[in-house]
């Protein structure tokens, strides 16, 4: 059985040129087929108030109106996926950099506007692994960023952590997937003060890590893909940070109930 | 003998939505392998300007700094070939966006900075045909966008119209090459006022055209880069319309010296 390792890249590491290029390094170095997808970082945050656009939220979490999908379309399938690409290439890495439409690799469906309409936000719907595994057959490294499509051609803003936790869990039909989070951490903490790495996150174990208010924020949904993307088959999983990204030590690896 | 055929759209059809989508349909009608490359329009020059960001020329002639480049290459890379991928997957062509840096597919090396500047501008140095030709036969239809990177993945802007000619003359190394620069006329006009197209274009016509003021402005490159291609081998090169792309009534057709 084939094996592919897909390494899933947060904001925080995409927001710093340096940051970026450690990760990149490590990433080279990772053996055999792999696949990188990358969220946009602050590029689209940035890039909106350059422009003096209103960022419109709701409970923190962005609404995504037709102009705002325009510049998130270009600095995460464009400004961010081709230096993240330019960047791999020049260390030996065939990297190719994709959005969900791209051969409609990976389509999806406008999420209904009810109960809250956070405007052209996607939610995956298919994932077409026969054209993905042919490209990796081919020798190419596939970059997703975080936008996908629907079957019209609507282009639609998508979760980083969620395209990652997608891909692997429908290539794990074929293939022996290791799933990685990278963000800027060793692994999830369980005090931010003494910073000690979570050992084991069992997915039995999630709801009550949110009510001790261990994890917060942005962890909850990058653990909530990582436990469904566990319980749908990936061999392994896990969430750590650029110096351990190869040897997974003192990461945090996440097991089924 | 394998056929494919190449298409150049330039920025005019882009600009107008309903004039992109009327060329989409067109395009999508062509049998075949087939590849896409298209310029960005007025898509960069639109966001510079709600940036309020200086458009610095030199001769009629953009020079990119690293500010202008960002720009480009999300629009470029990313809004329009998005955009246009969308479109063409919701017409059944199996579109893959790519810039040259994808893959690596497209090499270039930055422009001297003598006698002028012209900043982040790219000329190929190298096209990568196995890899294209391999991504042709699994059934993709590549669309290029005006971006390339160099070995140290230095992305740079490049010009449309030649990424068209160098991929058709290297394709034409394997395959019988039919490129077709489609844009806002039938063909290559003779008569502003008449509006009637050259029926032929040979190479050593070239310069005589231009001095006698029928080759003005943005049709003396396009002109030039079909010549380029024809005289490498590329086995029909046209310059069309929208409504003659299929059957290319009344476009101009170049022809070697």
């Amino acid at each position: 059985m084939n094996e592919i390792t897909i390494v899933k890249i947060g904001g925080k590491i995409i927001n710093e040129d340096s940051l970026l290029r450690s990760f990149l390094k490590e990433f080279s170095a990772i053996p055999g087929m792999k696949i990188l997808v990358h969220g946009g970082g602050r590029a689209a945050t940035k890039m909106l108030n350059e422009l003096g656009m209103k960022i419109k939220m709701i409970d923190g979490r962005r609404i995504t109106d037709a102009a705002t999908l325009d510049v998130c379309v270009g600095q995460y399938a464009g400004v961010v996926n081709k230096r993240i690409v330019g960047i791999l290439q020049s260390m030996d890495v065939d990297a190719m950099g994709l959005s969900g439409a791209d051969g409609q690799i990976i389509l999806s469906n406008k999420r209904p506007a009810s109960p809250i309409d956070y405007g052209y936000v996607g939610d995956i719907t298919h994932i077409d692994s026969k054209k993905l595994i042919g490209l990796i057959t081919l020798g190419f490294v596939p970059v997703f960023c975080a936008v996908t499509a629907d079957t019209n051609g609507q282009l639609l803003n998508t979760n980083a952590d969620t395209i990652a936790s997608a891909l692997a869990s429908e290539l794990a039909n074929s293939m022996k997937v290791d799933l990685r989070y990278c963000f800027e951490f060793d692994g999830v903490l369980s005090d931010l003060v003494k910073m000690e790495v979570i050992d084991v996150i069992k997915g039995d174990q999630f709801q009550e890590l949110i009510d001790h208010g261990v994890l917060q924020g942005g962890v909850i949904p990058k653990v909530h893909n990582a436990i469904v993307a566990k319980e749908s088959g990936v061999s392994s999983v896990s969430i750590c940070g650029i110096s351990n990204l190869i040897n997974l030590q003192n990461a945090t690896k996440i097991k089924e109930s």
